[in-house]
């Protein structure tokens, strides 16, 4: 397997100066606690407490032959879930499909179902999604772990009564397949009473560490991507990250600098930057992993840290034209991680159609892959010329095993980063208050004196409102 | 018409403490600034030096009569742009059409073209859409204000090329409309010369303040949004921001708080948070439009402030579920600005398909919009716990004329906050270096030099690679 290539260059100081740049030396000295991350890593992995890492190596027979079952008998997969649900899959979709695939005829799509990943509450979209769709020819997927999501158990109840509407009660269960907790939640007792298929997110594996297990695994299978391949990839940076010295590993020296730039360079912004339309959700489900694993007021000891670095996606060459001004010449608070692609699926010449024209001649019978990659080596150099740092990440191709390669390797990375700033990378407690507000304010018995409570504290009427009378 | 509110308890002290909110006085003490603001603005407006002003006022028949002229006539319009010559357009239709559009049958879509905007030089999203359409039922947009730009040059050669090939040179000109400078540029000429439909970018006006202009007024048209209704509502605002005292005049008291957050409480990341899925792209579009004018290296009096806030563009609720944990615990960096909808087109009754599973049932009978708002006031109420700031724009429903207002809101806000750092809002002179060094890579002549250069500080090889062998 081709690996991918992790460079630094323009992090460093040779490239954007001693103050600007990081140092050998201080490189060097994130040595022992790197060292202590990797232990303490590796010795939760004998334990067993650290699921994610072994998703590349189970078996995945289960998810492949379901797949294989319902092949052909559906026109529609909808997955309803949302975060660590839904990002994964969206990335896979994006990154490995045709990007029209949902306009194509059944032919072009291999006979495979169109994909609509619902990940909102919003009635517009709902309705329009679940008006267009013929849902006798639909597969609905839903996933979640706790199986009370509100989002998604909103969506799913109003698509199973379209569905028991259209198709009856009696076929029901053919048209439903669940992604739950292996033991609890109520999607795991509604499945078992009604015998409706179901897969596990397998114990202690977090949403936004499980595109790896069925949650991603399942759609993709659907919709025709290759999934063995897939976590290839993944094992394949698995070993790469487990077995390499700390200088050569991928994954810790991502995190180291990703550290550095933080706490020394105090830029706190991490922007997420693929010179490539396919690799544009695999920047939004980093913006998840990375977010919701390392923003955290406590620490480990209990001490108030507000560690994390902001995500920014953002996209190659598009954003050079909305957001690369600021990258420039605004605040020097960002680190860019740049991810390029070795080779295009295509790649196609630029024809000399106004000979006459010399703004353009330059452009004519060179690649279109040529000036996008340019573009990037450009942007990184201009912005390094300002003693902006960049690791530019080097994908051979879009392609499974590429993507598995990529996906774990950040993965890994945030784990290390957990590590370092010495916080729990698999909790989530800042969720919790605003999901009893909405409780609150739904009207769900036991949460009456929140609702009081929010009410008096952001009334109806303020003297803080404008408007237009 | 139905104006917008702006509501900002959420930013006050009242709601977030002393250390952490904004106090009346302090919002009262830039009084003397925002009226310094004003005054330049409406002194610039009269000399007639900020041309995006004049938008919302301009005749739009020459736009309507070719959009009808050519009604029914293409299966497909493709839109060639990038950045500000894009982000308007797919701001317009992702809020405007039905989200399925492009899957709907021309009956779906009362005969207008399915919508295309092509804003990347990737190779294989370019060979997939292209391959894809039939280009002999396809009009394609080029939108280039320079008529140089290299991306949508490239596509557009590429572009061309198959359409000569399909239609033949003859009926070349039938496919193609150029949206660009009145006067300058390649296009203009090529557009000459072969007897092209033209439309005007008006002097003065750039690409990110453009949206008003036949840049996203063209392909709006052509698919079928009603453009003078958009353009009342940027009007309705406009005369709200001129008549209005300061207190009350919702483009000021934005930008004020947004400066204030900055400046004074060292905010430096502004979210833009949409509870609708409609709007996400209006999030995009104003990121471009904030970071591209904000983020300044220099201002007037040529002193180095390096400044802007950084946008971040998120979407509720779907966010919740990736974002707010680092939003709730994380550093406190960020100023939220919400964004949330009054009437849905549609509302949608969560049935109570499991009466015996209690976790579901305080979904039972709910609206599913009243779960999103629900949803907005408690992030926005639970974060305001945790002393960080929200304003919430509430849009009575998202339609023309709720678009224009909000659109022209934004740019209003962001042309006082360009007066509040006292710099430049309307140039762009950070991305230069980056274009020079694409022409440079590209081996445009006259770069020569520049090219050695990178090459030298850019080398192919260095000791900070990592791959496995």
């Amino acid at each position: 397997m081709e690996s991918l290539v992790l460079d630094y260059t323009l992090a460093m100081d040779d490239a954007l100066g001693e103050k600007q740049g990081v140092s050998r030396y201080i490189l060097e000295a994130l040595r022992i606690p790197l060292q202590d991350a990797r232990d303490h890593l590796l010795a939760r992995r004998r334990e067993g407490t650290l699921a994610w890492t072994e998703l590349p190596r189970k078996d995945v027979r289960g998810v492949l032959e379901y797949a294989e079952r319902v092949q052909g008998r559906f026109e529609n997969l909808v997955v309803l879930g949302i975060g660590g649900s839904a990002l994964g899959t969206t990335a896979l979709a994006t990154a490995l499909l045709h990007p029209y695939h949902n306009l194509l005829p059944a032919s072009g799509r291999a006979q495979r179902p169109r994909l609509f990943v619902l990940d909102n509450v919003d009635p517009d979209q709902t309705q329009d999604l679940f008006s267009h769709l013929d849902v006798r020819k639909t597969l609905v997927n839903v996933v979640s772990k706790s199986g009370t999501t509100a989002e998604t158990m909103a969506a799913y109840l109003i698509m199973r009564d379209l569905l028991e509407d259209q198709v009856g009660r009696g076929r029901l269960a053919e048209h439903l397949v669940f992604t739950t907790d292996p033991e609890g939640g109520v999607l795991r007792k509604i499945g078992r009473a009604e015998g409706i298929q179901m897969f596990d997110i397998p114990a202690g594996v977090g949403g936004r560490f499980s595109v790896l297990s069925p949650v991603g695994l399942l759609p993709a299978a659907l919709v025709g991507i290759d999934v063995e391949r897939l976590l290839a990839g993944a094992r394949f940076m698995d070993e790469w990250i487990t077995e390499t010295d700390l200088v050569y590993n991928p994954a810790y020296v991502y995190a180291a600098l990703q550290f550095l730039e933080h706490t020394r360079y105090h830029r706190d912004i991490a922007v997420m930057m693929p010179y490539s339309a396919r690799l544009r959700d695999v920047a939004d489900w980093f913006r998840q992993l990375w977010a919701e694993s390392l923003g955290k007021a406590v620490d480990r000891r209990g001490r108030t840290v507000h560690a994390g670095t902001t995500p920014v996606k953002a996209l190659g060459a598009t954003d050079q034209h909305s957001q690369v001004q600021l990258y420039a010449e605004g605040p020097d608070d960002k680190f860019f991680t740049f991810i390029k692609v070795g080779e295009f699926g295509y790649d196609l010449t630029i024809p000399d159609a106004h000979p006459g024209a010399e703004e353009l001649s330059y452009l004519a019978g060179q690649s279109m892959g040529g000036l996008l990659n340019a573009e990037q080596r450009a942007t990184a150099w201009a912005l390094a010329r300002r003693g902006r740092p960049s690791v530019t990440i080097e994908l051979p191709r879009v392609d499974e095993a590429g993507l598995g390669q990529l996906l774990y390797l950040f993965e890994a990375a945030t784990a290390v980063m957990g590590e370092l700033y010495d916080i729990d990378a698999f909790d989530q407690p800042g969720v919790e208050l605003g999901k009893q507000a909405t409780y609150a304010l739904m009207g769900r018995p036991g949460f009456e004196e929140l609702a009081t409570e929010i009410r008096a504290e952001v009334p109806e009427r303020t003297p803080y409102r404008i408007e237009r009378k």
